[in-house]
C-alpha cells in the first residue's frame, strides 16, 4: 500500500490535495470503519457500480481488499479484465457554509483501484469469507460453518491494496474572508450511525443464544470514531 | 423513469430479482433518503468511483439526477462520452443468519445508468445547485446567494432517470430449513444514522442565527425511514 506518497499517478487525489492522505494507517482506519464498498467496473454496456460487503486481509505491501457480492459475477461476465475501483465512503457530517459554494460534507473515503481476481482454493476462500463476515462484528465463529457446497457457490474477489488513496474532510466550513462578517450562519451538523438493539428472527428457536459479538454492537458508533 | 418493468435490459436486477422493484415512487423514495451517490465512470486508466452530492429534479419521464463534485471534472476529462453509473445505497441493518452463507445487510439502493451532461446556462445551473444544496435540508435560501464567478466555476451534471432500478432488502435472515432447529442465533441488528446537534463554526460572528432547516435536522433519522 502507498506509504507517504501516492502509489501511482492515477491514485493521486487531484482535487482537495491538501486533505489527501496516503499513509497506510489512515487508509486502513477508513477501511476498518466502513461497512460497504461501492465497486465499479466497466461492462460492455457501460460502467456499473454496486455495493458489496468487504474485508481487509494482511497488511503492508501484501494487504488486499476482499469483496463479496452480486458484482463478483458481473465482473467475471464483463470479460475485459477485472479492472475495478472500490470506494468506501463514510459521511461524518453536513458542512453548512455561508456561501453554498463552500457547502460540503465531512467525510472519510478510500479509493482502491486494481485488478480483481477470484480467491481460489477452499482454504483460501474460507479464510477470505471469515474476514468479510467478521468485518462489522466477529460473527463467523458463532455461526454454522459453511458447507462444501456453500463454499463452492461463493465467489470472493481480491484486489491488492497497492493503489489506494484516502481523503478526509473534517471540521468547520471554509468560507471566503469577505463572508465572515456577514449575517449567514456557518457550522457543521454531525452525522452518527449507530447500531440498535439486535432483533431476533421471528423463526428463532428457544435456546439459540445471542452471540456476544452481536450483542456488543448495540449502541456503538458503526463507523468507529 | 421505469414504471413496473425494467427501463432497459441492462438495468434489470439480475440477482435477487424477487427483491427488485422498479416502481418510480420507490426509486424516488430511496433517492430522497440517500445522502451521497457513488458515481462510476470509465477513464483511460480504468474505472473510477467517487462519492458525489446529488439531488433529483423533476418527476416522471423528465426526472433527472443532478450531480456535483470532484468527479464532474474527471468525467469531462475521460473523453469517451459521459456514460456513468450513479449508485445510492442506504444500509439499514446487519443480517445475521445461522449460516454465514446467508449473512446479508438490509439495505435500500438505486442504480442509475445513463449519459451525464453538463447543466448549461446560469439560470439552469442555479436551479440545479439549489436542488443539490437543499437535498439534505433546505439551506439554500438562508445562505449568501452564489456570485456570478462562483456559479461559473461550478460544474453540475445531469443524468436522466430513465434507466434506474431499485433494490430493497429488509427483514429477517432467510436460512435453510435444515438450519432452523440448530443452536445458532439469527436476527437483525438495525443501523440508524442520526443528525446531531448543529455545531457553530469557530469563526461564526455573534448575531448569525441558526437557520430553522439546520436546527430541524438534530435528532432526525438521516435516511427518513
Amino acid at each position: 500500500m502507498a506509504e507517504h506518497s501516492p502509489a501511482s499517478a492515477r491514485t493521486t487525489v487531484r482535487r482537495g490535495a491538501p486533505r489527501a492522505v496516503y499513509e497506510r494507517d489512515r487508509i486502513r482506519d477508513v477501511l476498518d470503519a466502513g461497512i460497504v464498498a461501492h465497486v465499479g467496473v466497466q461492462t460492455d454496456d457501460g460502467p456499473i457500480v454496486l455495493p458489496m460487503a468487504y474485508g481487509v486481509r494482511g497488511s503492508g505491501g501484501d494487504a488486499e481488499l476482499l469483496l463479496h457480492g452480486a458484482l463478483a459475477n458481473a465482473l467475471l461476465r464483463a470479460g475485459r479484465g477485472l479492472d475495478v475501483c472500490a470506494t468506501v465512503t463514510i459521511v461524518d457530517g453536513l458542512v453548512v457554509a455561508r456561501s453554498p459554494f463552500h457547502n460540503s460534507m465531512n467525510h472519510r473515503s478510500v479509493v482502491v483501484r486494481g485488478i480483481a481476481s477470484a480467491v481460489e482454493g477452499d482454504a483460501e476462500r474460507l479464510d477470505a469469507l471469515r474476514i468479510i463476515n467478521d468485518h462489522v462484528a466477529a460473527i463467523w465463529d458463532t455461526a454454522r460453518p459453511p458447507s462444501a457446497s456453500e463454499l463452492r457457490r461463493t465467489l470472493v474477489l481480491s484486489v491488492p491494496l497497492a493503489e489506494a488513496s484516502s481523503k478526509v474532510r473534517d471540521g468547520d466550513p471554509v468560507d471566503d474572508d469577505s463572508d465572515l462578517d456577514g449575517p449567514h450562519w456557518a457550522g457543521v451538523v454531525p452525522l452518527v450511525a449507530s447500531w440498535g438493539e439486535p432483533m431476533a428472527a421471528s423463526d428463532l428457536r428457544a435456546g439459540a443464544s445471542l452471540p456476544d459479538a452481536v450483542a456488543g454492537l448495540a449502541g456503538t458508533d458503526a463507523h468507529r470514531r
